[in-house]
C-alpha cells in the first residue's frame, strides 16, 4: 500500500470516473446487463471486462496520451468503453457513423485517434477512409459473428482480445481535468466542432442529473431499482450521460443494439425496462409499430428532449401508460440542464395543467443555472414572457471547441455558455424555447419567434410545411415572410385565405399583430442533406 | 453582467456553499422552516435572511479572513449561519457548549475567532471567559425575548440587527478549496483538536449524501418530499452534514431547539417529521417519555449513529412503526461514512436476518471507500471475520488538525484516514465495528475485541458495567482482564460464578477460548469527566 504520500499527508480525492465505477463495482449490485441478443452478466463480469479492456489497449500501446474512437451501436461492449479507456488516461472519442464520410474523416484526424473500435457494420466506411487517417495504427474489430471479413489490417476479434487479456488491472489516480471523452457536433456550416468533457465534468453531471432524477422528487424517478435503456445513441452525448448514472447506481441495464422498434418493444416486455430517454421520432415510431399495442408500458418512464414533445405525442403516449416529460440540452452541456419536472405542488392540478408543464422545456436540474439575455446581455425576469437568448452555467460544460478559438467565442461570453437559442423563463422557474436565435425575426425592436408563427400555419389542413424567416425591411429592418409548401391531396389554397386565417391567432390572442408575416410564398422549400428545413438557404432565397 | 473573463473563456464552476444554496432558492420550494417556537417562514425569506447575515457581518468588519464563532441551540438562525458566514468566505465555527469553559477557551482562542454569536442562554459561560478571548472583537447577542441582560459589550440583538440590513448580498465567487467551516474534537488527552472543512468538500458530502439516501434505494430515503429535524446537535459535525441537504433539497426542515423529549415529540406530531438522525441515548430518551406513546412515529425514519444500536432498541422503535438503521463516521470523516442499509434483494428476508443488517455498522455511501487494514498495513479480505483498523476515504475528509502536525500524523497514513477503530467488512460489504484500537486486547498474535467481552458480560443480571482491557503478560504479551460492577440490588456474584457463566458463549461458538478474561476485579470502574469508562486509568489500575 505504497501511496507515494507522506505520513499526515491526506488524500487528494479527484473527481475521476474511476471513482463512479468503483462505487458501483464495490456496492455488489446483482443486477444484470443485457444486450439485444440476450447475452447478459452481472456487475462483477463488467468489472472484469473493463479491466480486461484496458489490459487489451495496454497491450496494444494505447497510454494515457491516446485517443481511442469507437464506432458501435448501443451495447454493453460500448459501456464497457464508456469506463476503461477514460479510467486508463485515454480519451474515448464516440462516433456518429450517421454523418458523412468527409466528417468523420475530419473528426478521426482532428482528435490524432491512435485506435479504432469498430463493429464489422462499419468496415466498409473504414476501409473508405483509412488511407486518410493520419494518425490511426490500431483497428480492433467487433464481429458479433466472429467472423472478420475485411482487407483493414486488424487485430483479433475484440471478444478474442478480452478473453485472453487478465482480468485485473490498476487504474491509477490522476488529475480530475483530464480530458475524457470527445465527440463532435455538426453545425450548418464548417467542420464539425470538437466538444470534450473532463472526468470531473462527468462525475459532477452523473451526481447532479442522478440527483435531480431522485433526491427531487417527481413524476419520473431514477434509481437502483430501475431497469434502463438508452434510446438515444452512445455516440450522442454519452446517451445523455444516462449509461455513467445506470452504472454507478449499479442499476440493471438494457442496450437495444442497431434501434428497430420490434427489438426495442420487445426488450421492454422481457427486460422490465422502466427507464429511457428518447427524441420524438423515435417515441412515434416505437408507437406506431403495431407490437407496440401488445406490450405493457405502463412501468416505462421516458426522458423526452432532442426536440419540442408535441402535445398530440404525449397525449397518445400516456394513453399507453408512459410517464414521460421534457428536457433540454445541447452537446456542449454534457447535456441535461433542465428537466420539465412538474413540482410536488402541482401533482394535483388537472391532466391539461399537469400536460402544460411537461411540454415545457423545462427547469434547471440540480447545480445548474439558466437566465435568458437581452440583447444588451441583462439578465431579463423570470415573468413568463421576457423573450431573449438562453445562457447557462453548470460543473460539466465543455470549456472550449477542441482546436477553435473562433467558435469558442461564439459560445463562451461573460462567463455564460451561450446556447443561441431564444426563450423565457416563466415565474416558476421553467425555461420555454421558442426559437434558433438565428432563425428569429427582429423587426422594429421586437422579436419575432419563427417557429411560432410556424405552429399556427401548421394548423391549416392545406399546410403540408411552413418556415418563416426574416427578410430585409428599410424601416423595420426586418419583416416576417413564410414559404409555404402546400399538401397536394388538400384543396389548394391562396395568399389571401392563409391572411384571413392566420388573423384569428391575433384575433385569439395567441400571436402578435406584428408578427404577422408580410407576404407567404408557396414553393418547395430547401432542406439540409440530413433533411431538415434549410432556412439559411431560404433566407437568401426569399430576400432576393 | 461583467464577470472580468475574456470572450471564448468558459466559466470554472467551483464547487462552493453558494451553489447548494442557488440550487434551493432557484427551485422556489414551497416548503417552510420551523422553529420549536412555533415561528416559521418559507425558503424565499430563509433567502432574505442569509442575506441580511451577510450584510450585518460585512457591516461589523467581518471578512473573508475571518471567524465567526457560533453557540446556540438548533434553530433556523443557526441555518442562516450555516450558509451565510461560508458563503461570504469566513469560516463557520461552531462551539459544542457541552465542553469545560476552558476546552471552549482553547478552541475560539486557536481560531482566532473575531465574531462570537451567542445565545442568551450561553452569557454567563462567554462573560466568564472573555477576558482571555484575545481575538474576539464582536459579540452578537441572541435573546429570544428580546431582552439583552449581559455585562458584555455587545452589539444589538441579532434579530434586530437583520432587520435593519438590506435582504440583497451579492456572494462571489472562490477557490472551492477554501475553509468553510470548523469545529473541534475532544480526545482523551491533550487538547481539542481542531478539524475543517472545505466548500468543495461539504458540497461533495452533502450531494454523495443525499444520493446515497435517495438514488441507492433503500428502507430509509430522503428527497424534497420529506420533513426534516435534526436530532444531533447542529454544533456536532454540522448536524451530521443534515441541514446542507435539507436545504439543497428544498425540504421541510424543523429544528428543536433545545433538546427536550416532549417538544420533539410534540414537533415530530405536528410538523409532521419523517426523517431524524439520532444517537441510541436520545431515542431512548424520547421513547421512554410518556408523550411518546400518543404520538404516531410510524412515518419517523431515523439514521442511527454514534454508539452501537442495540438490538432491543432497535425493536422497541420498529415496535412503535419506526424505520431505522445505524450509520458511521467521525469528526474527521465529515461524518458520514456508511450507512447500515438492507439492500435489494434483502428486502425479502425475514425479521430477524433485516435486523442483523440494519444493526451492522453499515456499508460505504457513495464515492466513500473503506477497508480493514492488518497490522503490517495490507488490506484485509472481506469475509466477516479479518479484524483490522478501518481506514478510509472519501472526497469530503479533513485534510489535518488544524495546527496539529503531530496528532495528523496518526490520521493520515499512505494516503488513508485512520479511523482508530477495529473492525471487519463482510462479503456483502458491511463495516461491522468492533473496538477503539486503543482498546483491543492483543494476545500471542490474535486480537480480542474488549466489546465482544463486555457484551457477554452485560448478558448477567448482576453485572451492572464491564470494561475488559489488556494486562501486561510474560507470554502472551496481553492478556485479558475483566472490571466489573456489580447491580447493589441484585445477588452478589463471586469470580467462579462469572467463568462459568462466559464459558457458555465459548461453548456457543460466539466468544473465542483465549477470549476468556484471566481474571475478575470487582470494583468501582472509573470514568471520565463525561461518565465514559476510562479504560486509559483502569489499564493502569489493573496492569499494577
Amino acid at each position: 500500500m505504497n501511496s507515494g504520500l507522506e505520513i499526515g499527508e491526506s488524500y487528494n480525492y479527484p473527481l475521476i470516473i474511476n471513482k463512479l465505477f468503483d462505487t458501483a463495482i464495490r456496492n455488489l449490485s446483482r443486477a444484470e446487463i443485457v444486450h439485444c441478443d440476450n447475452s447478459r452478466y452481472g456487475y462483477p463480469q463488467l468489472a472484469k471486462r473493463v479491466n480486461q479492456l484496458a489490459n487489451t489497449l495496454s497491450s496494444l500501446g494505447v497510454t494515457d496520451s491516446d485517443t481511442v474512437a469507437v464506432i458501435d451501436y448501443d451495447s454493453p461492449r460500448f459501456l464497457s468503453c464508456f469506463f476503461a479507456i477514460p479510467m486508463m488516461g485515454a480519451v474515448l472519442q464516440t462516433i456518429n457513423w450517421r454523418l458523412s464520410p468527409e466528417q468523420i474523416k475530419y473528426m478521426i484526424n482532428h482528435t490524432k485517434a491512435s485506435t479504432i473500435i469498430v463493429h464489422a457494420d462499419f468496415f466498409s466506411l473504414v476501409e473508405a477512409l483509412i488511407s486518410d487517417l493520419d494518425h490511426v495504427k490500431t483497428i480492433i474489430p467487433i464481429c458479433e459473428n466472429g467472423e472478420i471479413e475485411t482487407p483493414l489490417n486488424v487485430t483479433k476479434n475484440m471478444e478474442v482480445l478480452l478473453s485472453e487479456a487478465s482480468d485485473q488491472f490498476y487504474f491509477k489516480d490522476f488529475d480530475e481535468n483530464k480530458k475524457a471523452t470527445t465527440f463532435y457536433t455538426s453545425g450548418t456550416t464548417g467542420n464539425p466542432k470538437g466538444v470534450y468533457f473532463s472526468h470531473r465534468q462527468l462525475v459532477m453531471h452523473t451526481m447532479s442529473i442522478s440527483l435531480s432524477l431522485s433526491a427531487f422528487k417527481s413524476i419520473i424517478t431514477f434509481d437502483s431499482s430501475d431497469t434502463y435503456m438508452p434510446l438515444t445513441a452512445m455516440f450522442h452525448v454519452h446517451a445523455w450521460g444516462f449509461p455513467y448514472i445506470a452504472t454507478f447506481l449499479g442499476a440493471k441495464q438494457v442496450y437495444p443494439g442497431k434501434y428497430d422498434p420490434e427489438t426495442i418493444l420487445k426488450l421492454i416486455e422481457k427486460e422490465g425496462v422502466t427507464v429511457s430517454h428518447c427524441v420524438p421520432t423515435i417515441l412515434q415510431m416505437i408507437l406506431e409499430h403495431p407490437y407496440s399495442k401488445k406490450v405493457d408500458l405502463s412501468n416505462w418512464k421516458i426522458i423526452m428532449g432532442g426536440a419540442q414533445l408535441s402535445e398530440g405525442l404525449a397525449k397518445e403516449a400516456q394513453s399507453r401508460g408512459i410517464t414521460l416529460h421534457s428536457s433540454y440540452g445541447m452537446s456542449e452541456t454534457g447535456p441535461v440542464m433542465v428537466l420539465a419536472q412538474p413540482k410536488q405542488h402541482m401533482t394535483d392540478w388537472d391532466d391539461k395543467a399537469q400536460m402544460s408543464i411537461i411540454l415545457k422545456t423545462g427547469r434547471p436540474v440540480a447545480m445548474a443555472r439558466v437566465e435568458v439575455l437581452d440583447p444588451e446581455g441583462n439578465f431579463l425576469p423570470h415573468d413568463g414572457k421576457s423573450v431573449g437568448e438562453v445562457v447557462m452555467q453548470a460543473p460539466w460544460m465543455t470549456h472550449a471547441y477542441y482546436e477553435d478559438t473562433e467558435r469558442t467565442k461564439e459560445l463562451w461570453k461573460n462567463g455564460w455558455l451561450h446556447s443561441g437559442d431564444i426563450g423565457y423563463i416563466d415565474e416558476e422557474g421553467y425555461l420555454q424555447i421558442t426559437d434558433r436565435i438565428k432563425d428569429i425575426i427582429k423587426t422594429g425592436g421586437e422579436w419575432i419567434s419563427s417557429l411560432e408563427i410556424e405552429q399556427c400555419l401548421s394548423q391549416h389542413e392545406s399546410v403540408l410545411e411552413s418556415a418563416a424567416v426574416g427578410v430585409h425591411h428599410d424601416k423595420w429592418g426586418e419583416r416576417p415572410v413564410a414559404a409555404i409548401g402546400l399538401n397536394p391531396d388538400k384543396e389548394q389554397i391562396n395568399e389571401q385565405e392563409l391572411k384571413t386565417f392566420m388573423l384569428k391567432f391575433v384575433e385569439d390572442g395567441k400571436l402578435s399583430k406584428y408578427a404577422l408575416p408580410d407576404r407567404y410564398e408557396f414553393m418547395e422549400i430547401p432542406k439540409t442533406s440530413v433533411g431538415k428545413i434549410d432556412k439559411k438557404r431560404l433566407r437568401i432565397m426569399l430576400n432576393k
